[in-house]
C-alpha cells in the first residue's frame, strides 16, 4: 500500500464528517477523536502507518525473531519483528543470575570450558551470531555466536534458548569473521583478527612479518548430538593480514568460503616508537585481498595423513600447504573492507571498502575459471596466488560514503549501509543501479535483512543497526543505548517504521528468522539437566527427598513446588562439604522457580521439569534464609527455608 | 477521548467513500489502504487507538521512565512510558562487562563493598526500587534499590545513571520492605524478612521465639555527598515476625513508618521434621500486625547515648526500649499482607492480605490518638501494645481474589492488583466502592502509578508488573518474560494499551517518573573518575601519555579518541604487575570508547571524558591484542594494539 492514500485519510475524515448520510454522523464523531490523539501526541499520517505496522496487540506473536549479538555485554539478544519487542536475551559468556547462569555446578562447568591461557573469562566480545542452516536457508535449530575478544565459539540451543557448549582454540588470540556457518551447517567458520604467533607464542612485533600469523578455522558442528566435535575440526594457516568478515558460498558457489582482510599493509602501530598509526598503516594501499578458500578441498587436505601440522591440539594446514593445494587464492578488494557477501544464488559475491564509495560486485564463475586455469596475476609477500581483479568482476556501484554491509531482499534488489552517510542504499543487483537511500540515526554498523543471509530472502523488513543514539531517546546519562531501526521494505520506497533502543550491550550483527521455524520447548522432562538433556545422575523424585552424609560430604535431594522446597531445613557443621541436588517437581508452563541461599551467592533458576546441582562448603558458620525468587504463587514469600551451619566446638 | 467514538471510525471511512462530495474521492482511497493494513495486521478499532497512544515516532522522547528493580539478576530496568521500550539496564549488583562494572578498579571496588560474611556476592534478589524525594515529591535525583538475599542496599545516581555505592550489615540475613524513603529522603528504609540471630550469630531453631528476631534499618542518606552516612544510621531490633513491604508517611503521617508481616504465627517450617509446613503454619491466624514505628522519635532515642546497643557496628534500638520509649505500635491486620500504601495526604493507609478479598483503610488520626492515649486492646508475646482494629479503621473493600498493592491517581482513586484473579480493580477512596476491574496477563504482583508513590500522583498511566506472560509472545523456551502491561488510566474505563516483555530479570516493584525531572549529564569532564565524580589522582593528559616503570609494577597512563589507544604498543615481562590508567579524550556525546585486553578478562567501558584504572599480574607470557570494543568510527576496527609479555628467562 502507499502511504499517499493513507496521507488523504485525516482530511477526508473531515470532509466527510459535514457531507452526506449514511455514516457520517458516526464520521462526525469518530474523525476528532482520531484527530485529537493524534494532534494530542503530534503523529502523522506518517507515524500512524508506522504505528499500525509494528504495534503488536496483547497475545498476538512476532512473525520473525531477530537474534543480535551482545557485544560486549558477551550475550545474545532476541528481539520480535515487527513489534521490536526483545523477548530475552540469553546468557552465552558472561554469568547471568536471573538465568542462574554461571551459579550452579552445571553451567558453572560450561563457562569453564571457555578458559583460555589459565584465566577465567567472565566476558566476551560477542560479535556474529549465525543460526544453523539447512540447503542454505535456517532451519531454525541452533545459534552459533563468536567472542571476539579471546577468540571463542559458542553454541546456543533453540529448543531450549540455553547455551550449551563454548569452545576455543589457544591457536589464536581473537576472532572476527565469526560465526558463519556452511550452507548445511557441517562447519562453523571462525577467521582470526588481529595477528600474534599461532598458539600462544610470544614474539617481538619486529618479527611481525616471520612470526606473526592470521587463522581460519572451521569448527566441525555434530548436528546429532547438537556439539561442535573438536578433534573434527581444523584450522588454515593464514598471512598476518587480519581477517575481517566472512561468508560461506551457496547453491553455485557452494564448498568454497570467502574471507575479507583489512591489513595487508602489514602494520601494527606503535606511532610512540616512531611508526604509522595502524589506521593509518592499514589504509596507506587502495586494496586488500579477498581471501577465497576451497574448503572441500581444504577438508581432504585436513584429513590426509601429513598434510597437517598439528598447534596446541589443533590440526592445522600450513600456509605452504594451502598454496600448494590449491585451496588458497587472494583477489584485490577496496581496501579496509567490512563485509564480504554472497548474493542468494550463490553466483556473486558483494564487497565493500568502507573507505571508498564503491561496492564491488564479484563474479563466482570468472573466479573459478581462472582458479582451475590457474591464472595468476601474481603472488602475494607469501607466495599466495592472487587473481586480476579486472578478470574477476562484473562491475562497481556508486553507493556512498563508508559502505559497510549488505543484505539482500526476493526481487533482487541488494541493500547496503553507509555508516558515514549515515543511512541505508537500495540498488539493483540486475543492473547495479541505486535505486533510492534512507537516512538512519545515526552511525549504520551492520543491517539485517529478513532471512537475508540464506538464499531464499524475504524481503519485507530490514534492520538498521545504528552506533550511535544521540538525541532519539530520553537521555540515560553517559553511556547510550544503540538505536535499532525497523525499516519497511516492502514497498517501493524504503519506510523507517521504528526505533529500538538496545538498553543492555552493543550488538554487531545479527540475522532474522521467520517465527514458525522455531519450536520451543515450553518445559523439561522431569528432572531434566539441560545441558546433558538427561534425567540427572543425582536423580530426585518427589517424595523420596532426603538429606544424606556420604563420605564425600552432605547431599541434600530437595524439590521445589508451588509453594514448597522439600527439605526445607537443611543442618550441617561448619566446613562441611554439602552438594545440593534439586528438581523443579512443576510440569506446567512458567512455573519457573528460583532457588537463593542467602549469604552464600547461590542463586539457581529452575524451569519446570529442570534439574540443578550446587557443590560448596559450608565455610561460614550462622543461620541463612533460603527461597524462592520468582514470584510463583500467592505464597511465594512463604517458600523459604533455612539452612543452618554449626559452628565448629 | 471515548473508544466507543473511534470504534465508528473505520466503518464511518467505508460509508464516507460511498457518498457525497468533498473529500469523498480522497477517502475512497484513503479507507482501503488503512483498512487494508488493519486486516491483514487483524487490527481491532481498540488496537489501532493502543497503537496511536503508546507509537513513539524517531527522536520523541518518553513521558516518563519507570524504574523497575531487576529480581535475581540484580540490576535495575528503565523503561519508557508511553513507548514501553526499555532504555536502559542499569548495572547495580551483578557485574556487567558492557558497562564495564565490575572490570575495573572503580566498579571493583565498589563491588567489594557489598561483601558480606566474607563471601563475594555477585548477584542480588533486587526488589523494591525508592526514587528520592523531596517534600513527598519524586526529585529526580537518585535512585535506592535493595537486595533481598543478601540484606543490601545501593544508591544509583540519576545524573549518570550509575551505581555509586552498596552498604549492607551483617545485623540482618534478608530483607524485604526495602527500600522505601522518608518524604526528604532523611532515611531509606530496609526491614529484615526472614527471621534470624541479629549479627550473624548462630542458634538452633528450636530458640526460634528467644534467639531469632526482625529489624528495620534506617539507613541516614547524605544528599549533599549523595551517599549513605554508615555511621549516622541506626536499627529497631523487632519481633521475628517476618516484616514485608513498608512505606514511610507523609503529610499528616510524617515522621512515621509502617511495616507489614507475615508471620506472627513465628512458623518457620520443617515439615520433614514433623512441623507444620512454613506457607500452612504463616497463614494459620486471621492477623498479622501492621507495625506502626514513630522514626522521629526513633531517630531522638538513637541519637540518646546509652539507649542503644551496638551489633556489628550498627547501633540498634533494642525491642524493649521501642516498647518503652512507645515508638513501636502493632495494629491487627488481614493475614500475609503485601502492600502497604499511604494515600497521597498522608491520612490513610490502604493495607491488602493476600489471602483475603478485602482491602482495609486505616485512619492516621485515629491511629495516632490511640497510640497518643495509650489505649491499646493488648499485647503481643513480646510486650509490643495492640491497638484495637475496629477502632483504627474508616472501612474495608471487596475487592477481590488475591489483593496484593495499591497505588493513586489524581482523582481519588485506588488500584489493587488482584493476583489470584489476574486483575486490576479500580475503586473510590470517598466511598469505598468498586468502580472497574480490568483482566491483565496473567497473575499480577506488583503495580505502579505515575508518580503514584508520591503526594501528588498524576493518573494517566498505571503498569501492571504480571509475574507470569504464558502464551503473550513468540516462545523462547522453558524461561520466559515477565509481562508488564501499560494500562490507560486517563479515561472512565480502564484500557491495557500495550504488553512489554521482561527480557532479562523478574522485576518485583518499579516507580514511574515525570522524564522532566531528570537532568543527566552527557560527558563527564575530562579524566572523571565516576564513582569519585572528581578528576582521577591517576591523571592522563593528552599528549603526555607514558609507560613508567615504578617500584610498584610498570603504570601505562593511556588515553582513547576516535581512532586511537596512545600508547598502543605495551611491552612487560612475565610477572610484572600492571596498572593501566586510562582516560577517553572525547567530549562529544555518544563517543563512548571500549578496552578489551583479550586473554586477561579485562573489559573497560570508557564515555566520554571518563577515566578508569585497572591492576593486574601479567603472569601469562605472550602476545595480546587490546581493542576498542565500541564501534566508534569507521576505523573502529584498526582501533587497537598490543600487550606483549616476554616470558621469563
Amino acid at each position: 500500500m502507499r502511504l499517499s492514500h493513507l496521507a488523504l485519510a485525516i482530511p477526508a475524515l473531515v470532509a466527510c464528517s459535514s457531507s452526506g448520510p449514511a455514516g457520517s454522523q458516526a464520521a462526525s464523531s469518530s474523525s476528532p477523536a482520531l484527530q485529537e490523539l493524534m494532534k494530542s501526541r503530534k503523529l502523522s499520517e506518517d507515524d500512524v502507518r508506522a504505528a499500525l505496522m509494528t504495534y503488536t496487540p496483547t497475545g498476538r506473536h512476532d512473525e520473525y525473531y531477530l537474534f543480535g549479538s551482545g557485544g560486549h555485554s558477551g550475550q545474545v539478544v532476541v528481539i520480535g519483528i515487527p513489534s521490536m519487542r526483545i523477548l530475552k536475551y540469553i546468557a552465552v559468556f558472561t554469568p547471568e543470575p536471573w538465568q542462574g547462569y554461571g551459579y550452579g555446578d552445571q553451567s558453572t562447568k560450561l563457562l569453564a570450558e571457555g578458559r583460555k591461557h589459565d584465566h577465567d573469562l567472565t566476558w566476551a566480545d560477542s560479535h556474529h551470531p549465525a543460526l544453523s542452516e539447512t540447503g542454505g536457508d535456517y532451519d531454525g535449530q541452533f545459534l552459533f555466536i563468536n567472542d571476539k575478544a579471546n577468540a571463542r565459539v559458542a553454541v546456543v540451543d533453540l529448543k531450549d534458548f540455553t547455551t550449551k557448549q563454548i569452545v576455543s582454540t589457544p591457536l589464536i588470540e581473537s576472532d572476527h569473521g565469526a560465526t558463519f556457518v556452511t550452507p548445511n551447517t557441517e562447519y562453523v567458520i571462525e577467521s582470526a583478527q588481529y595477528p600474534a604467533p599461532l598458539g600462544g607464542q610470544y614474539a617481538d612485533l619486529k618479527e611481525f612479518k616471520d612470526k606473526y600469523r592470521g587463522a581460519v578455522v572451521l569448527w566441525k558442528f555434530d548436528r546429532a548430538k547438537g556439539r561442535i566435535d573438536r578433534d573434527k575440526s581444523f584450522a588454515i594457516e593464514l598471512p598476518p593480514y587480519m581477517q575481517d568478515l566472512a561468508d560461506a558460498g551457496k547453491k553455485a558457489s557452494e564448498g568454497w568460503l570467502f574471507l575479507n582482510s583489512i591489513d595487508t599493509e602489514l602494520a601494527y602501530g606503535g606511532d610512540t616508537e616512531g611508526n604509522v598509526p595502524l589506521e593509518a598503516g592499514a589504509s596507506k594501499n587502495d586494496m586488500d585481498y579477498l581471501h577465497v578458500i576451497n574448503w572441500k578441498k581444504a577438508e581432504e587436505v585436513a584429513n590426509t595423513s601429513g598434510k597437517t601440522t598439528t598447534i596446541t591440539g589443533m590440526r592445522v594446514i600450513p600456509l605452504q600447504t594451502a598454496i600448494d593445494e590449491k585451496l588458497l587464492t587472494f583477489i584485490p578488494e577496496s581496501k579496509s573492507p567490512h563485509g564480504v557477501d554472497v548474493t542468494p544464488d550463490g553466483n556473486e559475491l558483494v564487497v565493500s571498502g568502507k573507505l571508498d564509495t564503491h561496492t564491488t560486485i564479484y563474479s563466482f564463475a570468472k573466479i573459478k575459471a581462472l582458479i582451475e586455469a590457474g591464472t595468476y596475476a601474481s603472488r602475494d609477500a607469501y607466495g599466495v596466488p592472487v587473481l586480476k581483479l579486472e578478470d574477476t568482476i562484473r562491475g562497481q556501484v556508486d553507493v556512498g560514503l563508508g559502505p559497510l554491509h549488505s543484505q539482500f531482499d526476493d526481487k533482487g534488489n541488494v541493500y547496503t549501509s553507509l555508516f558515514l552517510e549515515s543511512s541505508v542504499v537500495k540498488w539493483s543487483l540486475k543492473d547495479l543501479k541505486v535505486i533510492e537511500k534512507v537516512p538512519v540515526h545515526y552511525n549504520v554498523g551492520h543491517i539485517a535483512a529478513a532471512e537475508g543471509d540464506t538464499v531464499s530472502p524475504d524481503g519485507k523488513y530490514l534492520v538498521s543497526m545504528n552506533k550511535w543514539a544521540l538525541d532519539r531517546f530520553a537521555p540515560v546519562g553517559p553511556l547510550l543505548p544503540q538505536n535499532f531501526q525497523l525499516i519497511d521494505i516492502s514497498g517501493d520506497k524504503m519506510k523507517v517504521v521504528y526505533d529500538l533502543p538496545i538498553p543492555l550491550g552493543e550488538p554487531h550483527y545479527a540475522q532474522i528468522v521467520k517465527a514458525d521455524k522455531l519450536h520451543p520447548i515450553d518445559t523439561y522432562p522431569p528432572d531434566t539437566d539441560p545441558l546433558t538433556e538427561q534425567p540427572s545422575p543425582w536423580k530426585v523424585e518427589g517424595g523420596k527427598e532426603r538429606i544424606e552424609r556420604q563420605p564425600d560430604g552432605v547431599h541434600v535431594y530437595m524439590s521445589a513446588v508451588r509453594s514448597h522446597f522439600t527439605p526445607d531445613i537443611i543442618r550441617v557443621k561448619e566446613g562441611d562439604h554439602v552438594h545440593i541436588h534439586i528438581t523443579n517437581l512443576e510440569q506446567s508452563q512458567d512455573a519457573t522457580h528460583g532457588f537463593a541461599l542467602d549469604g552464600y551467592n547461590i542463586d539457581l533458576s529452575l524451569e519446570p521439569g529442570e534439574h540443578d546441582d550446587v557443590d560448596f562448603v559450608a565455610d561460614r558458620a550462622g543461620v541463612f534464609p533460603m527461597y524462592c525468587t520468582e514470584f510463583c504463587s500467592a505464597l511465594h514469600l512463604e517458600m523459604a527455608g533455612y539452612f543452618l551451619v554449626e559452628p565448629k566446638k
